[in-house]
């Protein structure tokens, strides 16, 4: 299971607060998790009924498990994201929201409500009741860390790893800081958007009192494979694009780049990753009015069938070496040379990302829509970063892009069973 | 097929621009029409191997017909919704995109692209690419002509029907003018987002140079069932709420409150019908903190099952006249009370909303969500006005909710095939 996630041991705790310690690590499960939660719910107790009543075990992916779900789980087609800033100044506070949380989203994503709705009719309904009826949908709940929680609130600054380094200033940034980083994120995939947007509203609402929404940002189109039983799926420029990203099927080059392994500083990362989140903005009326031969030179593939210009078929080798009259078949800054392993040292990115767009933008009357981009990698210092830094710096597609959005999260090890909760150890 | 909406006759075409005439009222098919459209694409024959890669006939609803789709069609999962504003002065250069758009529609509700991809590798693609492989998933595109556009314009003054009134001001109204009215609408309905997406992105491209987007808005989970085939989905206060909406199995409701028929003053409308659309913002913070008892008193419903407060069962009968120690089972101003029939003179409209989010008010910082409501009938006068305004003034709902948009468009009858488009007869 999670074993070497959680080398600190229970000894580490500490005898802080025996009756919160007794429900954080102790064996009450979901529902008493949820009761003691303390967040202003009152009777929180999942019936038996409620149990009995959980939906078939299809459609879900486990919630316990020895990584986050999200991660190499095959793609599923929605997303909601969300980050968040803890407003708490105890850091038990933030304990309780995580372990109320997990307990939370062991409920959800067995299509479980996350508490009965009908506690009494004298109080709020615990959960929110628009998911009531649904399949889970296979939905996945990951959650990160942010740079900013490692500050001197929390008394964490000495757990940082080195990896969660803030993002730096990259060619071709127009950041907006309100679209960017968050103390906490959590990224809610599902096949169905109400399933997703349900977990994170839930969520939010978990938080109260501890943590409050700071951008959120929904994708209604997969534009990542991360199973060879899935299609290549097209972004919003019409292209395949990703096609050679990584598959929940190559376990080597999953713990080569994704997983955290015995490289790291902080003992309580193994078993995660770290997240990288852009949203990128397309400026898509200007990439209209571009030429197909144009298109296919800025990407370096066919638009239709998705084939490298070297070759036929979209899974054909990339063949950057290919010259035709002395110059390179692949342009020398098309994004699939750039982006290429072979152009940077080897390393590799899971990239999860979705489509968005979010109406029209009001300045300029042109749609907001584009990618939100999520890459998950063991040293985001080794991978994202020169990664972006070398297409932000030439690759022919930053005429038609601007990035608008950034952030990036320690996403801690999986949860491994009922009492315990994302970075327990962290906090041991 | 669309025999009473065309009783104006080939003959009020006129002879103004034979050229365009030909083309707007010839066999020439939906690929002639694109090429002729003169929206700057060049060659868009659409070729014959395109139309032998048609996907199979599946999860396609026929785009052609007396009504059109998206209106009694069962309830796709997903919406794109978008208002435009003309920019042309001349009124035939509206006619060439409504019918450069029809023939756009018969090709994407057929799971094809507006054009072939590969044109010429020295022009933009015709079509934007991000469908390409993707199933039809239902799609219906849906138009509709709103008051403005029978200004002094286009010389259409004396063609405005008197049932496409604007929308007076109504109780609580908090409406946002960039979220509301346009000369036309575009309701794009499909079971993935994508598809959905794809149309309306694809509408504002052919529309350049004689129309441009006002406003739009995604939809990410349809709110009515229009079928009996199909459960009552839950909207974002996790409540059924449009269990006894019309079904498009209710062929005499759908003639008594949908479609416009003999009593109208403009025959080009027969057949058609006027939506109204809402952009309904729920407060659910504030929603999410209120008693479960109180929830189900202002609804008039149980949450969990959907049962009227008189009933047991989703589709027992709501028994207004109920009443319990002399007081009402539903309350007086319960929102299942004022929006039934019976509260409104038997009136009934066909509800075909979808829940929104649009991430965070940045003024507020809580959740912009809520409904996209959208109704269809036969009069918005006798129908959606006179309910709205009992609702807007006593409902118990309106402590939770906003309304931000508002709209309301002629739509008129179906296309009838390759050569006829929306309204051909309002123009002829």
């Amino acid at each position: 299971m999670n074993d070497d996630a959680h080398d600190a041991g229970p000894g580490r705790d500490g005898p802080r607060n025996p009756s919160r310690r007794r429900f954080l690590g102790g064996a009450a499960g979901a529902a008493g998790a949820l009761a003691a939660g303390g967040v202003g719910f009152g009777v929180a107790r999942a019936t038996e009924s409620e149990a009995a009543a959980a939906p078939a075990a299809t459609h879900r992916v486990p919630f316990y498990g020895r990584h986050q779900a999200g991660i190499a789980t095959p793609a599923q087609d929605r997303l909601a994201f969300a980050a968040f800033d803890i407003t708490a100044v105890d850091v038990q506070d933030v304990q309780v929201m995580l372990g109320t949380w997990a307990a939370a989203a062991s409920q959800l994503t067995k299509g479980l409500q996350v508490g009965a709705v009908e506690v009494s009719p004298d109080r709020p309904p615990i959960d929110t009741g628009e998911a009531l009826g649904l399949s889970p949908a296979n939905l996945t709940i990951t959650v990160g860390f942010g740079p900013s929680l490692f500050d001197d609130r929390f008394g964490l600054a000495a757990k940082r790893p080195a990896a969660l380094a803030p993002i730096p200033a990259l060619p071709g940034d127009t950041l907006d800081p309100q679209r960017s980083g968050g103390d906490l994120c959590v990224q809610a995939c599902a096949d169905d958007p109400q399933v997703a947007f349900h977990a994170i509203r839930n969520f939010a609402r978990l938080a109260r009192g501890t943590a409050v929404m700071r951008w959120s940002q929904l994708g209604f189109g997969r534009t990542s494979s991360t199973s060879r039983s899935q299609d290549t799926p097209r972004n919003l420029m019409g292209f395949k694009d990703g096609t050679n990203n990584i598959k929940d099927e190559d376990t080597d080059e999953l713990d080569r780049f994704v997983w955290v392994g015995r490289e790291t500083d902080q003992p309580w990362m193994r078993g995660g990753s770290y997240v990288v989140a852009r949203r990128i903005r397309m400026l898509i009326e200007s990439w209209d009015t571009d030429f197909l031969s144009d298109q296919e030179k800025v990407f370096g593939r066919y638009k239709d069938s998705g084939a490298p210009l070297t070759g036929k078929h979209e899974f054909d080798t990339v063949r950057l070496a290919a010259a035709r009259a002395g110059k390179p078949v692949i342009d020398a800054n098309a994004h699939i040379r750039l982006a290429a392993p072979e152009s940077n040292g080897g390393k590799k990115l899971l990239r999860r990302g979705y489509s968005y767009t979010d109406g029209i933008d009001p300045d300029t009357g042109l749609l907001d829509a584009g990618l939100f981009f999520i890459a998950f990698q063991q040293d985001p210092r080794t991978q994202f970063v020169p990664i972006q830094r070398r297409l932000g710096g030439s690759d022919l597609l930053n005429e038609y892009i601007r990035h608008t959005g950034s952030g990036v999260w320690a996403c801690p090890p999986g949860v491994s069973a009922a009492g315990d909760w994302w970075g327990k150890s962290l906090f041991g």
